[in-house]
């Protein structure tokens, strides 16, 4: 199996640890290591190095090799502009085939967290299974802990089969991110899950599918094909790229196949939205501290904090509910659900022109 | 008029800002200028360099000395070891009573901020002027704003004399910091002003109450006086300080004396007590906020909070009510309203030994 791990994500919605040159997958937010660290670790018992593609912007390419010696260079795939999942995920089963032939791929982001990698790693072989068996467009759904509006829903249909612990459905509809609403009504009918944005396929069934759902960005990525390898690749990459609209896999491909099935998955996922979403998802102390350094913590009566202050002690004194975030430059001190709001600090920079903070 | 500055604090109050070696005096808390150059600077109209003596331990000389370049070195009166006010104000008055005879000292703290620098001289000026004329000890009265525990009370007499704005009371009784309710009682009753640690009076005036009150410290600043400019002068001190009990000039010697004198001031004072303190005193935008560096603050709905962090950019959005204080090595998060509790901080790491950040 290859895995095709998505790098484009910008984001400053991790700011002040996020900037435009170090987006949240290059951060070591979730741990010692970094998001994409973290990604790329955890399919190694599922697949060597050689087979692991990853797919990014010019602009992090020097910092993501930096981070991944393991991986071959020949394996970062360079996009000259972002333009959404489709084109990525198109280039990738390109070179995927070229190399492999019709192999299975994996296409995952880069930038999630998974608490139970064992059984990540469970459904992602049962997934590999079903997809090398015919033309199966295979998704993983994660199982809702709420009516959440941030996610796409994956509703089930018939299950087909059961491979251990896991179940392979059909599946009945995609649905974009709800609104409220329709969000609690999914979670009270039962059999939707959030769309993980990760799927597995076969190289050759999402690149016929890219030809009858997306034909324009299938013929630009013909062109490619045929210059991959020859002196004007990245010239063609680019002239591609240029005309390709930007669009998702799931809009572009996903919402109008007919042969798509669903694998729930149980392992402690959670996309690391935001730093709301990294405080819910981090291992907290009694008093419901997060701390990316709990050894440079003082805490005098504080609680349900996220404090990431690398190598400065932080004291709180009868706080509650902040997100306190750190860099050499910049201090966050944020109300915790408020998190959606650091983007207005970061227009306000913007609209300022302080680069230097961007 | 002799000017003596008390600057002998140590305090944690403004951890982490204030430090073992940097007590709140040698911090730039308030203004561009470290709290004890602006007390020198608000004195200088009244009287030169050469007439202001300044009294501190020997762990912040060095540092008070480079603050204080126009200060003539032989000012600066180094106590081995601080014992309260009642000893450090004998000696400087030996050294004033050695240079000037009988002139007028003023007795100042050196860590407190004072908004109306005008009004605060004119006071000086009126109780500098009744000092001079007999043996009177003239403090100087805050007027209230409400029922602080924190302060010593001074209630007022009969009226003596008037001088322009200023009105010359007799001292009727001192009181130490009350308990909440007998504060309540004092503001309704009127007449009770603020002990703000300021006294005027003669030289010889001082010492011979020290010599009635407090005889065994009279006895070791004599010995002090006849070893002043020898080479012994330094050891002789230090004797007479390891004997000396550590005891305030108000409890040792106000209280019992019986000219004392109050001439009320209204001028904008702050004892800046705490980071709540200079929250209290500091100039606010309109979102109820006190920068330090407003230029470096982007607020996103935040309210009524100091923001001391030099240099760095600080983001706030949606929070209220906090202290945020950053240094080089520490960052304090404080609930406003809970300055008190910075110490249990400064306990925590003393408790771990973690000496670098005392």
């Amino acid at each position: 199996m290859y895995a095709v791990i998505m790098a484009g994500g910008k984001g400053s919605r991790f700011w002040p640890r996020s900037r435009n040159r170090l987006p949240k997958h290059l951060l070591d937010i979730c741990s010692e290591k970094t998001v994409i660290q973290e990604t790329v670790a955890r399919m190694l018992p599922l697949t060597p190095p050689e087979k692991i593609l990853i797919v990014t912007g010019a602009a992090h390419a020097r910092e993501l090799i930096a981070q991944l010696p393991a991986i071959p260079e020949e394996n970062i795939l360079i996009e000259p502009v972002g333009r959404n999942t489709a084109p990525c995920i198109g280039l990738a089963a390109l070179v995927v085939r070229r190399r492999a032939g019709d192999e299975v791929m994996a296409v995952l982001p880069s930038d999630h967290r998974i608490g139970d990698e064992a059984a990540f790693r469970r459904v992602l072989a049962v997934a590999a299974e079903a997809a090398a068996q015919g033309r199966h467009l295979v998704t993983i759904g994660i199982r809702p802990t709420g009516p959440e509006t941030g996610f796409g829903y994956i509703e089930r249909g018939q299950s087909l089969a059961r491979r251990g612990e896991e179940e392979i459905f059909r599946v009945k509809s995609l649905r974009e991110k709800p609104d409220a609403a329709t969000a609690r009504a999914f979670i009270a009918q039962g059999g939707f899950f959030w769309n993980s944005g990760m799927f597995i396929w076969r190289a050759a069934t999402i690149l016929d599918e890219l030809a009858s759902s997306l034909p324009d960005i299938h013929a630009g990525l013909m062109e490619i094909d045929a210059a991959l390898g020859a002196p004007t690749e990245a010239e063609v990459i680019a002239a591609a790229y240029s005309r390709f609209r930007s669009i998702s896999i799931d809009y572009g491909v996903m919402e109008k196949a007919r042969d798509v099935l669903v694998i729930p998955g149980d392992f402690d996922w959670s996309d690391v939205g935001s730093w709301d979403a990294l405080w819910e998802a981090s291992e907290k102390d009694g008093a419901g501290i997060a701390a990316r350094s709990p050894g440079n913590l003082v805490n005098v009566g504080a609680r349900n904090c996220l404090v990431h202050s690398p190598g400065k002690l932080v004291a709180l004194v009868d706080v509650e509910d902040l997100i306190v975030v750190e860099t050499d430059d910049a201090l966050l001190v944020c109300r915790r659900g408020s998190s959606q709001h650091v983007r207005k600090a970061v227009e306000a920079l913007e609209a300022e022109g302080r680069n230097e903070f961007l």
